[in-house]
Protein backbone atom coordinates (compact mmCIF):
# COMPACT_ATOMS: atom_id res chain seq x y z
CA UNK A 1 0.00 0.00 0.00
CA UNK A 2 0.94 3.35 -0.81
CA UNK A 3 2.15 5.25 2.29
CA UNK A 4 0.88 8.50 3.85
CA UNK A 5 1.36 10.82 6.28
CA UNK A 6 -1.24 12.96 8.59
CA UNK A 7 0.25 15.56 11.14
CA UNK A 8 -1.60 17.32 13.33
CA UNK A 9 -0.45 20.88 14.54
CA UNK A 10 -1.68 22.10 17.92
CA UNK A 11 -2.47 25.61 18.88
CA UNK A 12 0.50 26.66 20.37
CA UNK A 13 2.46 25.98 17.18
CA UNK A 14 -0.94 27.78 15.25
CA UNK A 15 -0.29 31.10 17.45
CA UNK A 16 4.05 30.97 17.32
CA UNK A 17 4.55 32.17 14.26
CA UNK A 18 8.54 31.79 13.30
CA UNK A 19 7.57 28.00 15.36
CA UNK A 20 4.90 27.72 12.45
CA UNK A 21 7.00 28.93 9.56
CA UNK A 22 9.48 26.41 10.60
CA UNK A 23 6.96 23.26 10.62
CA UNK A 24 5.54 24.45 7.41
CA UNK A 25 8.73 23.94 5.99
CA UNK A 26 9.60 20.66 7.07
CA UNK A 27 5.44 19.87 6.10
CA UNK A 28 6.37 21.11 2.40
CA UNK A 29 9.20 19.12 2.17
CA UNK A 30 7.21 15.57 2.83
CA UNK A 31 7.26 14.04 -0.28
CA UNK A 32 4.41 11.60 -1.01
CA UNK A 33 0.55 12.22 -0.03
CA UNK A 34 -0.05 14.10 2.96
CA UNK A 35 -2.68 15.67 5.35
CA UNK A 36 -2.14 18.36 7.50
CA UNK A 37 -4.43 19.20 10.85
CA UNK A 38 -4.95 22.33 12.62
CA UNK A 39 -6.19 23.28 15.86
CA UNK A 40 -7.27 27.03 16.63
CA UNK A 41 -5.08 28.16 19.19
CA UNK A 42 -5.59 31.31 21.48
CA UNK A 43 -6.80 33.74 18.53
CA UNK A 44 -10.87 32.89 19.54
CA UNK A 45 -10.11 33.83 23.22
CA UNK A 46 -8.61 37.02 21.85
CA UNK A 47 -10.99 38.28 19.94
CA UNK A 48 -13.87 36.85 22.15
CA UNK A 49 -12.26 39.80 24.68
CA UNK A 50 -11.97 42.34 21.82
CA UNK A 51 -15.79 41.88 20.59
CA UNK A 52 -17.11 40.92 24.14
CA UNK A 53 -18.13 37.90 23.99
CA UNK A 54 -17.65 35.35 27.28
CA UNK A 55 -16.16 32.30 27.21
CA UNK A 56 -17.58 29.55 29.26
CA UNK A 57 -14.83 27.06 30.24
CA UNK A 58 -16.32 23.40 31.59
CA UNK A 59 -14.19 21.20 33.04
CA UNK A 60 -11.04 22.68 30.73
CA UNK A 61 -12.94 22.80 27.45
CA UNK A 62 -14.85 25.84 26.04
CA UNK A 63 -18.69 25.88 25.38
CA UNK A 64 -19.30 27.03 22.37
CA UNK A 65 -22.48 29.05 21.94
CA UNK A 66 -23.40 30.55 19.12
CA UNK A 67 -21.68 33.85 19.21
CA UNK A 68 -18.46 31.77 19.98
CA UNK A 69 -19.53 29.15 16.95
CA UNK A 70 -19.49 32.00 14.38
CA UNK A 71 -15.80 32.96 15.93
CA UNK A 72 -14.20 29.82 15.59
CA UNK A 73 -15.61 29.61 11.90
CA UNK A 74 -14.35 32.78 11.01
CA UNK A 75 -10.95 32.25 12.74
CA UNK A 76 -9.99 28.45 12.32
CA UNK A 77 -11.54 28.24 8.67
CA UNK A 78 -10.71 31.74 7.73
CA UNK A 79 -7.62 33.51 9.19
CA UNK A 80 -5.85 30.32 10.00
CA UNK A 81 -6.66 28.04 7.40
CA UNK A 82 -5.80 30.44 4.95
CA UNK A 83 -2.83 32.06 6.29
CA UNK A 84 -1.20 28.32 6.30
CA UNK A 85 -2.91 27.58 2.89
CA UNK A 86 -1.02 30.69 1.30
CA UNK A 87 2.27 29.82 2.99
CA UNK A 88 2.55 26.28 1.66
CA UNK A 89 1.12 27.26 -1.84
CA UNK A 90 4.60 29.60 -1.41
CA UNK A 91 6.55 26.19 -0.63
CA UNK A 92 5.56 24.56 -3.62
CA UNK A 93 3.02 22.64 -1.80
CA UNK A 94 -0.22 22.53 -3.32
CA UNK A 95 -2.64 23.34 -0.07
CA UNK A 96 -6.25 23.35 0.20
CA UNK A 97 -8.53 24.39 3.00
CA UNK A 98 -11.31 22.22 4.35
CA UNK A 99 -13.63 22.13 6.96
CA UNK A 100 -16.03 19.22 6.92
CA UNK A 101 -18.56 21.24 4.94
CA UNK A 102 -16.36 21.63 1.89
CA UNK A 103 -17.36 18.41 -0.38
CA UNK A 104 -18.86 16.81 2.39
CA UNK A 105 -15.79 15.64 3.34
CA UNK A 106 -16.30 15.45 7.58
CA UNK A 107 -19.82 15.16 8.87
CA UNK A 108 -20.89 14.91 12.36
CA UNK A 109 -23.57 15.25 14.85
CA UNK A 110 -24.26 18.24 17.54
CA UNK A 111 -23.36 16.56 21.11
CA UNK A 112 -26.08 15.49 22.67
CA UNK A 113 -27.25 17.22 26.03
CA UNK A 114 -25.63 15.30 29.04
CA UNK A 115 -24.75 16.74 32.56
CA UNK A 116 -22.55 19.90 30.68
CA UNK A 117 -24.37 21.35 27.39
CA UNK A 118 -21.05 22.17 25.20
CA UNK A 119 -23.26 24.04 22.88
CA UNK A 120 -22.47 23.77 19.16
CA UNK A 121 -19.63 20.79 19.33
CA UNK A 122 -19.87 18.03 16.91
CA UNK A 123 -19.08 14.52 17.45
CA UNK A 124 -17.96 12.67 13.82
CA UNK A 125 -20.34 10.21 12.69
CA UNK A 126 -19.28 6.67 12.71
CA UNK A 127 -19.10 6.91 9.12
CA UNK A 128 -18.42 10.43 9.32
CA UNK A 129 -15.08 10.92 7.16
CA UNK A 130 -15.33 10.44 3.52
CA UNK A 131 -12.28 8.98 2.35
CA UNK A 132 -13.39 8.35 -1.10
CA UNK A 133 -14.07 12.10 -1.74
CA UNK A 134 -10.18 13.04 0.19
CA UNK A 135 -8.47 10.44 -1.77
CA UNK A 136 -10.12 11.85 -4.57
CA UNK A 137 -7.86 14.93 -3.77
CA UNK A 138 -5.00 13.26 -2.81
CA UNK A 139 -4.93 11.79 -6.70
CA UNK A 140 -5.14 15.12 -7.96
CA UNK A 141 -1.87 15.87 -6.22
CA UNK A 142 -3.74 18.41 -3.31
CA UNK A 143 -2.59 18.52 0.30
CA UNK A 144 -5.36 18.95 2.30
CA UNK A 145 -5.58 21.27 5.04
CA UNK A 146 -8.24 20.84 7.69
CA UNK A 147 -9.68 23.26 10.18
CA UNK A 148 -11.41 22.07 13.29
CA UNK A 149 -15.04 22.42 11.82
CA UNK A 150 -17.45 19.72 10.35
CA UNK A 151 -21.19 20.26 9.65
CA UNK A 152 -24.38 17.78 9.95
CA UNK A 153 -25.68 17.94 6.50
CA UNK A 154 -28.46 20.33 7.63
CA UNK A 155 -26.74 23.47 7.48
CA UNK A 156 -25.13 23.78 10.36
CA UNK A 157 -21.32 24.07 11.21
CA UNK A 158 -20.30 22.31 14.32
CA UNK A 159 -16.98 23.20 16.46
CA UNK A 160 -14.95 19.60 17.03
CA UNK A 161 -11.96 18.53 18.11
CA UNK A 162 -8.98 18.78 15.73
CA UNK A 163 -6.80 16.17 17.64
CA UNK A 164 -9.90 13.57 16.93
CA UNK A 165 -10.21 15.14 13.46
CA UNK A 166 -6.82 13.85 12.83
CA UNK A 167 -7.44 10.35 14.72
CA UNK A 168 -10.52 9.38 12.66
CA UNK A 169 -9.28 10.71 8.93
CA UNK A 170 -6.23 8.43 9.77
CA UNK A 171 -8.28 5.82 10.64
CA UNK A 172 -10.31 6.01 7.50
CA UNK A 173 -7.51 6.37 5.37
CA UNK A 174 -5.59 3.34 6.39
CA UNK A 175 -8.23 1.24 4.85
CA UNK A 176 -5.98 2.03 1.66
CA UNK A 177 -3.08 3.51 2.42
CA UNK A 178 -0.13 2.86 4.90
CA UNK A 179 -0.63 5.64 7.03
CA UNK A 180 1.45 7.37 9.70
CA UNK A 181 0.35 10.12 12.41
CA UNK A 182 1.63 12.26 13.88
CA UNK A 183 0.66 14.86 16.24
CA UNK A 184 3.07 17.82 16.93
CA UNK A 185 3.00 20.44 19.84
CA UNK A 186 4.88 22.27 21.97
CA UNK A 187 6.86 19.67 23.71
CA UNK A 188 9.30 17.21 22.32
CA UNK A 189 7.27 13.76 23.40
CA UNK A 190 5.33 12.68 26.38
CA UNK A 191 7.19 13.88 29.18
CA UNK A 192 7.83 11.40 32.33
CA UNK A 193 8.29 14.54 34.57
CA UNK A 194 6.22 17.72 33.09
CA UNK A 195 9.34 20.21 34.85
CA UNK A 196 11.79 18.22 32.42
CA UNK A 197 11.54 19.31 29.41
CA UNK A 198 14.01 15.99 28.32
CA UNK A 199 11.89 13.44 30.25
CA UNK A 200 10.79 12.42 27.09
CA UNK A 201 8.97 8.61 27.35
CA UNK A 202 10.54 6.88 23.73
CA UNK A 203 7.27 4.84 23.66
CA UNK A 204 4.09 4.05 25.66
CA UNK A 205 2.52 0.78 25.11
CA UNK A 206 -1.63 0.76 25.20
CA UNK A 207 -1.09 -1.57 28.76
CA UNK A 208 1.35 0.80 30.42
CA UNK A 209 -1.58 3.88 29.64
CA UNK A 210 -3.97 3.27 32.62
CA UNK A 211 -1.06 3.10 34.73
CA UNK A 212 0.70 6.38 33.30
CA UNK A 213 -2.77 8.25 33.94
CA UNK A 214 -3.14 6.81 37.57
CA UNK A 215 0.13 7.54 38.13
CA UNK A 216 -1.18 11.23 37.03
CA UNK A 217 2.33 11.05 34.61
CA UNK A 218 -0.56 11.66 31.76
CA UNK A 219 -3.19 13.97 33.31
CA UNK A 220 -5.56 16.82 32.11
CA UNK A 221 -5.23 17.55 28.16
CA UNK A 222 -2.60 14.82 27.32
CA UNK A 223 -5.66 12.55 28.45
CA UNK A 224 -7.62 13.00 25.30
CA UNK A 225 -5.09 13.55 23.22
CA UNK A 226 -3.40 9.91 23.87
CA UNK A 227 -7.06 8.35 23.66
CA UNK A 228 -6.78 9.47 19.72
CA UNK A 229 -3.96 8.72 19.55
CA UNK A 230 -4.22 5.41 20.79
CA UNK A 231 -7.85 4.80 19.37
CA UNK A 232 -5.83 5.61 15.44
CA UNK A 233 -2.85 2.90 16.64
CA UNK A 234 -5.48 0.34 17.38
CA UNK A 235 -7.55 0.85 14.18
CA UNK A 236 -5.43 0.39 11.37
CA UNK A 237 -2.92 3.12 11.23
CA UNK A 238 0.52 1.85 11.00
CA UNK A 239 2.68 4.39 13.35
CA UNK A 240 1.42 6.99 15.79
CA UNK A 241 4.08 9.77 17.16
CA UNK A 242 4.27 12.52 19.82
CA UNK A 243 6.48 15.30 18.49
CA UNK A 244 7.84 19.06 19.00
CA UNK A 245 6.40 20.91 15.66
CA UNK A 246 10.13 22.03 15.21
CA UNK A 247 11.25 18.70 14.16
CA UNK A 248 8.81 16.12 12.87
CA UNK A 249 11.64 14.21 11.89
CA UNK A 250 12.01 13.37 15.70
CA UNK A 251 11.51 10.47 17.16
CA UNK A 252 9.02 11.80 20.30
CA UNK A 253 7.04 9.11 21.37
CA UNK A 254 5.93 6.34 19.93
CA UNK A 255 2.68 4.79 20.69
CA UNK A 256 2.02 1.20 20.63
CA UNK A 257 -1.08 -0.59 20.48
CA UNK A 258 -1.96 -4.41 20.76
CA UNK A 259 -0.71 -6.40 17.95
CA UNK A 260 -2.93 -9.33 16.25
CA UNK A 261 -0.59 -11.28 18.05
CA UNK A 262 -0.31 -9.99 21.42
CA UNK A 263 -4.92 -10.04 20.88
CA UNK A 264 -5.07 -13.72 19.95
CA UNK A 265 -2.71 -14.19 23.11
CA UNK A 266 -4.49 -12.85 25.81
CA UNK B 1 -19.03 22.42 -25.97
CA UNK B 2 -20.55 21.77 -22.55
CA UNK B 3 -22.63 24.31 -20.71
CA UNK B 4 -21.78 25.54 -17.52
CA UNK B 5 -23.29 28.74 -15.38
CA UNK B 6 -21.15 30.83 -13.67
CA UNK B 7 -23.38 32.97 -10.61
CA UNK B 8 -21.98 36.08 -8.50
CA UNK B 9 -24.23 36.97 -5.79
CA UNK B 10 -23.48 40.65 -4.61
CA UNK B 11 -22.96 41.65 -0.55
CA UNK B 12 -26.78 42.93 -0.30
CA UNK B 13 -28.00 39.18 -1.16
CA UNK B 14 -25.44 37.93 1.53
CA UNK B 15 -26.81 40.11 4.35
CA UNK B 16 -30.19 38.69 3.63
CA UNK B 17 -30.54 35.89 4.92
CA UNK B 18 -34.15 34.85 3.39
CA UNK B 19 -33.14 36.29 0.35
CA UNK B 20 -29.74 34.26 0.58
CA UNK B 21 -31.61 30.87 1.64
CA UNK B 22 -34.05 31.91 -1.84
CA UNK B 23 -30.94 32.08 -4.05
CA UNK B 24 -29.22 29.46 -2.65
CA UNK B 25 -32.43 27.14 -3.09
CA UNK B 26 -32.11 27.71 -6.68
CA UNK B 27 -28.82 27.96 -7.39
CA UNK B 28 -28.40 23.89 -5.88
CA UNK B 29 -31.51 23.23 -8.57
CA UNK B 30 -29.15 24.32 -11.43
CA UNK B 31 -28.22 21.02 -13.35
CA UNK B 32 -25.22 20.42 -15.02
CA UNK B 33 -21.45 22.78 -13.81
CA UNK B 34 -21.84 25.61 -12.11
CA UNK B 35 -19.63 28.18 -9.80
CA UNK B 36 -20.94 30.22 -7.33
CA UNK B 37 -18.94 33.69 -6.43
CA UNK B 38 -20.07 35.80 -3.27
CA UNK B 39 -19.35 38.85 -2.26
CA UNK B 40 -18.69 40.35 1.49
CA UNK B 41 -21.53 42.30 2.53
CA UNK B 42 -21.45 44.70 5.78
CA UNK B 43 -20.39 42.55 8.25
CA UNK B 44 -16.78 42.93 7.56
CA UNK B 45 -17.90 46.63 8.33
CA UNK B 46 -20.04 45.99 11.40
CA UNK B 47 -17.24 43.87 12.98
CA UNK B 48 -14.64 46.88 12.45
CA UNK B 49 -16.99 48.72 14.45
CA UNK B 50 -17.05 46.37 17.47
CA UNK B 51 -13.34 45.60 17.02
CA UNK B 52 -12.15 49.49 16.98
CA UNK B 53 -10.65 48.77 13.41
CA UNK B 54 -10.79 52.09 11.02
CA UNK B 55 -12.27 51.63 7.66
CA UNK B 56 -10.82 54.11 5.43
CA UNK B 57 -13.45 54.63 2.18
CA UNK B 58 -11.58 56.47 -1.14
CA UNK B 59 -13.66 56.88 -4.01
CA UNK B 60 -16.37 54.62 -2.56
CA UNK B 61 -14.19 51.90 -2.20
CA UNK B 62 -12.66 50.02 0.76
CA UNK B 63 -8.88 50.54 1.74
CA UNK B 64 -7.67 47.49 2.75
CA UNK B 65 -5.02 47.62 5.89
CA UNK B 66 -3.36 44.96 7.15
CA UNK B 67 -5.96 44.64 10.25
CA UNK B 68 -8.99 45.07 7.70
CA UNK B 69 -7.50 42.69 5.54
CA UNK B 70 -7.31 39.73 8.24
CA UNK B 71 -11.09 40.51 9.22
CA UNK B 72 -12.17 39.96 5.46
CA UNK B 73 -10.42 37.08 5.44
CA UNK B 74 -12.34 35.93 8.60
CA UNK B 75 -15.28 37.23 7.63
CA UNK B 76 -15.76 36.19 3.50
CA UNK B 77 -13.18 33.02 3.38
CA UNK B 78 -14.62 31.82 6.67
CA UNK B 79 -17.50 32.72 8.27
CA UNK B 80 -19.61 33.53 4.72
CA UNK B 81 -18.33 30.87 2.42
CA UNK B 82 -18.87 28.07 5.32
CA UNK B 83 -22.37 29.17 5.68
CA UNK B 84 -22.92 29.13 1.93
CA UNK B 85 -21.06 25.75 1.85
CA UNK B 86 -23.04 24.20 4.70
CA UNK B 87 -26.47 25.55 3.32
CA UNK B 88 -25.59 24.02 0.02
CA UNK B 89 -24.57 20.98 1.21
CA UNK B 90 -27.77 20.61 3.17
CA UNK B 91 -29.45 20.97 -0.25
CA UNK B 92 -27.80 18.30 -1.69
CA UNK B 93 -24.92 20.07 -3.59
CA UNK B 94 -21.92 19.08 -3.34
CA UNK B 95 -20.55 22.88 -2.44
CA UNK B 96 -16.25 23.36 -1.77
CA UNK B 97 -15.06 26.77 -0.81
CA UNK B 98 -12.14 28.44 -2.14
CA UNK B 99 -10.16 31.40 -1.96
CA UNK B 100 -7.60 32.00 -4.62
CA UNK B 101 -4.79 29.94 -2.61
CA UNK B 102 -6.57 26.84 -2.35
CA UNK B 103 -5.50 24.76 -4.94
CA UNK B 104 -3.80 27.77 -5.85
CA UNK B 105 -7.00 28.38 -8.35
CA UNK B 106 -6.41 32.38 -8.43
CA UNK B 107 -3.06 34.38 -8.24
CA UNK B 108 -3.32 38.12 -8.22
CA UNK B 109 -0.45 41.06 -7.75
CA UNK B 110 -0.48 43.33 -4.67
CA UNK B 111 -2.30 46.56 -6.82
CA UNK B 112 0.48 49.00 -7.44
CA UNK B 113 0.75 52.48 -5.35
CA UNK B 114 -0.85 55.27 -8.01
CA UNK B 115 -2.10 58.33 -6.46
CA UNK B 116 -4.90 56.08 -4.13
CA UNK B 117 -3.08 53.56 -1.80
CA UNK B 118 -5.77 50.83 -1.68
CA UNK B 119 -3.71 48.60 0.89
CA UNK B 120 -3.68 44.70 0.25
CA UNK B 121 -5.90 44.35 -2.72
CA UNK B 122 -5.34 42.14 -5.25
CA UNK B 123 -5.61 42.67 -9.32
CA UNK B 124 -5.35 38.91 -10.70
CA UNK B 125 -2.66 38.51 -13.21
CA UNK B 126 -3.37 37.62 -17.08
CA UNK B 127 -2.95 33.71 -16.41
CA UNK B 128 -4.01 33.98 -12.84
CA UNK B 129 -7.57 31.72 -13.21
CA UNK B 130 -6.75 28.01 -12.70
CA UNK B 131 -8.91 27.22 -15.01
CA UNK B 132 -7.02 23.74 -15.91
CA UNK B 133 -7.66 23.23 -11.93
CA UNK B 134 -10.89 24.20 -11.26
CA UNK B 135 -11.83 21.93 -14.30
CA UNK B 136 -10.53 19.08 -12.25
CA UNK B 137 -12.94 19.86 -9.92
CA UNK B 138 -16.16 20.91 -11.76
CA UNK B 139 -14.72 16.56 -13.47
CA UNK B 140 -15.11 15.30 -9.34
CA UNK B 141 -18.73 17.10 -9.67
CA UNK B 142 -17.83 19.88 -7.15
CA UNK B 143 -19.58 22.39 -7.33
CA UNK B 144 -17.21 25.33 -6.31
CA UNK B 145 -17.97 28.57 -3.95
CA UNK B 146 -15.70 31.70 -4.43
CA UNK B 147 -15.07 34.02 -1.71
CA UNK B 148 -12.98 37.38 -2.90
CA UNK B 149 -9.46 36.72 -1.77
CA UNK B 150 -7.19 35.97 -3.77
CA UNK B 151 -2.73 35.09 -3.15
CA UNK B 152 0.01 36.65 -4.84
CA UNK B 153 1.66 33.08 -4.46
CA UNK B 154 4.42 34.39 -1.91
CA UNK B 155 2.23 33.85 0.77
CA UNK B 156 0.10 36.50 1.08
CA UNK B 157 -3.33 36.71 0.90
CA UNK B 158 -5.10 39.81 -0.91
CA UNK B 159 -9.01 41.26 -1.02
CA UNK B 160 -10.28 40.85 -4.61
CA UNK B 161 -13.20 42.83 -5.98
CA UNK B 162 -15.79 39.66 -6.50
CA UNK B 163 -17.10 41.27 -9.69
CA UNK B 164 -14.13 41.11 -11.51
CA UNK B 165 -13.57 37.36 -10.30
CA UNK B 166 -16.56 36.18 -11.40
CA UNK B 167 -15.69 37.63 -14.76
CA UNK B 168 -12.36 36.41 -15.16
CA UNK B 169 -13.54 32.74 -14.29
CA UNK B 170 -15.75 33.41 -16.71
CA UNK B 171 -13.73 33.90 -19.53
CA UNK B 172 -11.07 31.48 -18.34
CA UNK B 173 -13.51 28.92 -18.59
CA UNK B 174 -15.31 30.12 -21.77
CA UNK B 175 -12.07 28.47 -23.41
CA UNK B 176 -13.40 25.14 -22.33
CA UNK B 177 -17.29 25.79 -22.12
CA UNK B 178 -20.49 27.22 -23.05
CA UNK B 179 -19.99 29.69 -20.64
CA UNK B 180 -23.33 31.90 -18.82
CA UNK B 181 -22.74 34.39 -16.05
CA UNK B 182 -25.30 35.82 -13.93
CA UNK B 183 -24.50 38.77 -11.80
CA UNK B 184 -27.30 38.92 -9.17
CA UNK B 185 -27.84 41.67 -6.82
CA UNK B 186 -31.07 43.76 -5.24
CA UNK B 187 -32.36 44.89 -8.20
CA UNK B 188 -34.25 43.45 -10.86
CA UNK B 189 -31.71 44.47 -13.61
CA UNK B 190 -30.05 47.54 -14.56
CA UNK B 191 -32.85 50.27 -14.08
CA UNK B 192 -33.01 53.50 -16.31
CA UNK B 193 -34.83 55.09 -13.68
CA UNK B 194 -32.80 54.89 -10.34
CA UNK B 195 -35.96 55.42 -8.24
CA UNK B 196 -38.53 52.98 -10.39
CA UNK B 197 -37.45 49.11 -9.79
CA UNK B 198 -39.47 48.76 -12.66
CA UNK B 199 -37.56 50.17 -14.94
CA UNK B 200 -35.82 47.26 -16.37
CA UNK B 201 -33.20 48.01 -19.24
CA UNK B 202 -33.69 44.43 -21.02
CA UNK B 203 -30.77 44.80 -23.05
CA UNK B 204 -27.86 47.32 -23.08
CA UNK B 205 -25.58 47.11 -26.13
CA UNK B 206 -21.45 47.82 -25.32
CA UNK B 207 -22.37 50.51 -27.89
CA UNK B 208 -24.83 52.13 -25.54
CA UNK B 209 -22.94 51.74 -22.85
CA UNK B 210 -20.85 54.75 -23.25
CA UNK B 211 -24.09 57.13 -24.01
CA UNK B 212 -25.57 55.61 -20.62
CA UNK B 213 -22.91 56.74 -18.20
CA UNK B 214 -22.25 60.21 -20.05
CA UNK B 215 -26.31 60.61 -19.04
CA UNK B 216 -25.79 58.96 -15.70
CA UNK B 217 -28.47 56.22 -16.23
CA UNK B 218 -25.39 53.79 -15.16
CA UNK B 219 -22.84 55.84 -12.22
CA UNK B 220 -21.31 55.10 -9.45
CA UNK B 221 -21.09 51.49 -7.89
CA UNK B 222 -23.17 50.09 -11.41
CA UNK B 223 -19.90 51.08 -13.97
CA UNK B 224 -17.37 48.66 -12.19
CA UNK B 225 -20.37 46.06 -12.39
CA UNK B 226 -20.89 46.66 -15.73
CA UNK B 227 -17.16 47.32 -17.25
CA UNK B 228 -16.75 43.69 -15.61
CA UNK B 229 -20.31 42.24 -17.10
CA UNK B 230 -19.03 43.89 -20.64
CA UNK B 231 -15.26 42.61 -20.62
CA UNK B 232 -16.61 38.76 -20.22
CA UNK B 233 -19.30 39.13 -22.93
CA UNK B 234 -16.20 40.73 -25.31
CA UNK B 235 -13.76 37.67 -24.38
CA UNK B 236 -15.31 34.44 -25.19
CA UNK B 237 -18.36 34.23 -23.03
CA UNK B 238 -21.52 33.36 -24.48
CA UNK B 239 -24.13 35.19 -22.18
CA UNK B 240 -24.17 37.86 -19.23
CA UNK B 241 -27.00 38.63 -17.53
CA UNK B 242 -27.87 40.59 -14.52
CA UNK B 243 -30.91 40.42 -12.37
CA UNK B 244 -32.42 40.09 -8.75
CA UNK B 245 -31.15 37.10 -6.85
CA UNK B 246 -34.66 36.29 -6.23
CA UNK B 247 -35.33 34.95 -9.48
CA UNK B 248 -32.56 33.97 -11.13
CA UNK B 249 -34.29 32.76 -14.18
CA UNK B 250 -35.90 36.40 -14.83
CA UNK B 251 -34.69 38.06 -17.70
CA UNK B 252 -32.81 41.07 -15.86
CA UNK B 253 -30.71 42.95 -18.46
CA UNK B 254 -29.04 41.18 -21.34
CA UNK B 255 -25.73 42.28 -22.02
CA UNK B 256 -24.76 42.12 -25.76
CA UNK B 257 -20.99 42.76 -27.07
CA UNK B 258 -19.63 43.04 -30.29
CA UNK B 259 -20.36 40.28 -32.36
CA UNK B 260 -17.58 39.34 -34.82
CA UNK B 261 -19.77 40.50 -37.85
CA UNK B 262 -20.13 43.61 -36.36
CA UNK B 263 -16.75 44.11 -35.57
CA UNK B 264 -15.89 43.25 -39.33
CA UNK B 265 -18.54 45.49 -40.43
CA UNK B 266 -16.89 48.55 -38.13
Amino acid sequence: MKKINIIKIGGNVVDNESLLDLFLKDFAAITGPKILIHGGGNLTTKFAQRLNIPQKMVKGRRVTDKATLELAVMIYSGLINKNIVSKLQSMNCDAMGFCGADGNVIKSKKRRLSDIDFGFVGDIDSDGINSKKIDQFLQLDIVPVFSAITHDGNGNLLNTNADTIASKIAIAMSQNYDTYLTYCFEKKGVLSDVKDEDSILQSIHISEYEKLKKRKVISDGMIPKLDNAFAAISNGVSGVKICHAENIYAEGTELIGDTVDEILNC
